[in-house]
């Protein structure tokens, strides 16, 4: 298959996932992450470099966030959220994360591709990217493409769409995020 | 913006980004990932996460590759490519990546969104999707989106597609891939 | 207190905890290193680090290791060992990450401070390095440093031992070891 | 060689290189430490991940402190320090990343085993642990084990001994540092 016709397919896969997203979930998401004060992401594999993608523009507008793992990682409290990524929704460690993080009385955003799981029973608000996922059910979308491609494709683009929607509401010009990106690379 | 609106645009803009890749360029790319022992990625900040997702993907096709700065990083040696993702193609570590790596008369690919830059002169190999850069030039392509999002996300869907040809080519099922995944997570 | 009096301190802590290490254990995890195909490390925090700078000289000495979480690691199976560094015995991911290599029956090694723990139950090989832990128990070491500093510490030098003994049984020159080097940095 | 006779040398040979490291330096950089905004750290390798575990520690003590490269870095100021770890002084990420701190007017301490260097030159506080580095000359320090092992052995030691000189000075008790730790472990 040439690159041009496969490069179509790939976005067209991506549009149809996301016109199935919940546009009121999404603003609930939204409205968790301004009314809270840490932000925390986990994931685990493409999903977790995604959602590191994720944080690194919402640090870029002033929001305190941080990537579970990382070395100088903060507690997490009752005042802030930790949004899960997870294809499945019952990826193990995410799985805990999420029970750790409300046993700190945390609330727990998800953004997966499955409308029953471990997590979407968890999880104080969720926000569905219908994919398919690794074993298919009879009723799930069809995707051209291996493993969890069309979910981490789909994650990135809704991740930064709602990074522009947050940028929209905190009024902040493209060119001030500049002045919050790390300087020494 | 609503969310269903924003998606569109951002799809078109992934779709047109990449409608101005050079087929035969990475067909080039290919053929000296095939032809390689071992395969090294780089990049910084987001590009960096997404050099990492195909990475994985790389990995998944039973190729030899790998993140340069992991821990258990082995020598590049001359019968190796470094692959670089920089949009602008000045990225300080990067081009001090490459030249190390040409050094050791390792091969060097690049994906940018700059026609001209110090990396695009390295280059054995170089892949342009064609994006709107920090500093705009007047002939540029505009983005509605901000800092380096719409490079990032056609990086992204570049290399996905470009695994896929990579999977034709080497006739790998989508089911087998899984067996070389991690299963640790 | 001034550095001088407060490093003869701590370096007199490494040597009396390192003093307590059971060599016929050491010599059996070493045998079980040797006689895998590949090595996986764990930990958490600064544990974790510690893991991965032993994982880094494994890999100078030719071993075939593998750091958990990092992008291109490949499954575990029956012929490999997953090495745990866990001074309580008791984190959770750890304890995880040693049951899921137990189901896909690769041998568990476990480098830790306490003497009964969940880890130390699961494990086939346990080397104890007798430190205090988070909650001292009536019988425990007393370390005038605080949280984990002193398991941290002598894990650290208990592993750069292992990799000098391995280096021994193998017969690789110091020089030797620069070759299998990362040279991107 | 067997263990016990092993960790002796490797103990001793420790508490030698930090005997000659000179107490009045060590203060200034604690100085610098105290007077900063943000503490930045990096290093490339072992030394990297002995400066992030330093990182850590700095952290619960309440110091806002943040490792070079990770996602959520925010920008280096004329207020803040970069703390460089470097055996040879020479490592050509650190000796950039430093430069381009200076450039911004971000003051540089350096931790190293050379007495003179690219490094020791732009420095504004050095820490010097004499050590043989990777070229042995024919005055430098000789230590029987392989590559920096003896350098990174010894930072790892000196910065947690900084970090207990710094807990003094601030009065935080031992128990209250596990306030400001990570919880999703």
């Amino acid at each position: 298959m040439n690159f041009q016709d496969l490069k179509d397919e790939v976005c067209e896969e991506i549009r149809d996932a996301l016109t199935n997203v919940d546009e009121q979930n999404l603003k609930k998401l939204i409205d968790l992450i301004l009314s809270t004060e840490k932000v925390f992401v986990v994931g685990v594999g493409r999903v977790m470099l995604v959602m590191q993608a994720f944080a690194k523009r919402l640090k870029h507008l002033g929001i305190d966030v941080h990537v579970v793992g990382e070395i100088v990682e903060p507690p997490i409290t009752a005042h802030d959220i930790l949004i899960v990524g997870s294809g499945s929704g019952e990826t193990m460690i995410s799985v805990n994360m999420a029970k750790l993080a409300q046993r700190f009385r945390a609330k727990v955003g998800l953004i997966t591709s499955s409308h029953k799981s471990t997590l979407r029973k968890l999880a104080d608000v969720s926000v569905v990217i219908p994919c398919p996922t690794k074993f298919h059910l009879p009723d799930e979308p069809i995707s051209k493409q291996p493993m969890g491609n069309l979910f981490e494709q789909s994650l990135f683009i809704l991740c930064d769409c709602l990074t522009i929607m947050l940028q929209e509401k905190l009024s902040i010009a493209g060119e001030k995020m500049w002045e919050t990106h790390a300087n020494l690379e």
